[in-house]
């Protein structure tokens, strides 16, 4: 258990105690890492994640942050596992993007601007969805069972999320991570790296779907956001506002629609 | 939902698909705002939180890393709820804990230090905990179940975590929050403000517990933290080097003891 591993899970021993029963057992616990970005040889930030994907994590933050909008811009990308250290250099050196890095969007002050933003790249990042696109009540069923299939680390460790990203009632791209925010990020860096159009797809995602998740659903321009879990207020007050269709509490036969219901046709 | 709200959660409607009955239901959301910290006049760091217990959080995150070690040094806190902000003066001012902030640790060029941390400011501020501290497996059942009767929202929304801080059978302070690590720099504000020893006390919380969560305990001087959810590898590296408890899956009569085992000592 020491230092970093390439391993999703690891055995460790533990004491189970039921009652008054008392026995050693063996159990699975999920393996977390440190990977810190340097940008064009500067510390830019350090995510604490899991193993794996490490690559598409880092494109993923970079162009969710508005340091890259084109896969050419990254120039080189090399990852040291065993130092959990990532070197990325980009052809444009994007100053807006690293200065606006987690600074508050504060719009007070003009009074206008979509205040419902609480990051500055957020707000002058993300666009409207417009797409048309719609999905069967079964397909969202079949969605999220793609999900299942794909997460067997959750059910061995309970200790990640996973999200897929589909089509068609295809899976294009599995991700999972302990951190809810690098799911999303592994999922964005692939479809940016392929240059895919996200506009006919959706994301189906285990864990609580926050602000920051609609915010990253809103970049990528996918239009349909589904997940196991329940929705924040803010988040829906951004769906409403970014046309993202967020569909929450999905299991087995049954599933809430927050926003955009329009994209949603019922079939049994 | 625009916003911020001083309310916990908010009621909206949703669209409830159960096969091929729809009906519009009215479904309880959480609250989720943007704090933004400034530390003597300079922009420090915005966090996505729960409404309530501001004061609380700050606290707990100026002292979590290191910005300020005693009450005293903390002169001003007020928080603007309506905006989302947060004033925060020191007496005297810190240059290290805020260079350090977010900062990887790395000792690799050097070849010693404790390897396990991944942010410099926690290597130079978890000390090992040598508490003799015991309870029983009863008690930890029922430190759980202070935590559940506490938190109804999580039951109602589905969106939120929890953590009690405990001891003696009694609970001391009871935190909720959207995010994992502000339940725990809840706990740490309220405990540092009234100048809590926290070496007889217990952790009791509803999320997974990754190594930041144990480092919070470990910097709080808290022995034994317990948990309905899975701890990751690192989360148990750390807990085994610091000294701390560490609990997982405490449900019903059950629990899984990961680390220092000594402190519990089994009662029907």
């Amino acid at each position: 258990m020491e230092g970093f591993s390439k391993t999703d899970a690891v055995e460790i021993e533990a004491i189970k105690i039921d009652g008054l029963n008392m026995q050693r057992v063996k159990e699975k616990v999920v393996v977390e890492q440190a990977l810190t970005v340097y940008l064009n040889d500067e510390e830019f930030v350090t995510v604490v994640c899991s193993p794996g994907q490490e690559k598409e994590l880092v494109t993923g933050l970079l162009c969710s942050e508005g340091i890259i909008n084109k896969p050419e811009q990254l120039t080189k990308l090399s990852i040291d596992n065993k130092e959990g250290l990532a070197w990325a250099e980009t052809s444009v050196k994007n100053n807006l993007g690293e200065a606006m890095y987690l600074k508050r969007y504060l719009t007070s002050c003009c009074g206008k601007g979509r205040s419902s933003f609480y990051y500055a790249n957020d707000a002058r990042l993300v666009q409207k969805i417009e797409s048309p696109m719609q999905v069967t009540s079964r397909e969202v069923i079949h969605y999220m069972k793609l999900l299942d299939e794909k997460s067997e680390l959750f059910h061995q460790t309970g200790g990640v999320h996973g999200a897929v990203l589909a089509s068609a009632g295809h899976l294009e791209y599995f991700a999972f991570d302990i951190g809810r925010h690098n799911v999303l990020d592994k999922l964005y860096g692939y479809a940016f790296t392929k240059k895919m159009d996200l506009s006919q797809k959706v994301i189906a995602f285990s864990g609580r779907m926050s602000s920051e998740i609609v915010i990253k659903a809103g970049k990528m321009g996918c239009p349909i956001l589904m997940g196991v879990s329940a929705p924040s207020a803010l988040a829906l007050t951004l769906a409403n506002e970014l046309g993202i269709t967020v569909i929450g509490f999905a299991r087995q036969n049954s599933m809430n629609i927050y926003t955009h219901p329009e994209r949603i046709l019922i079939q049994s």
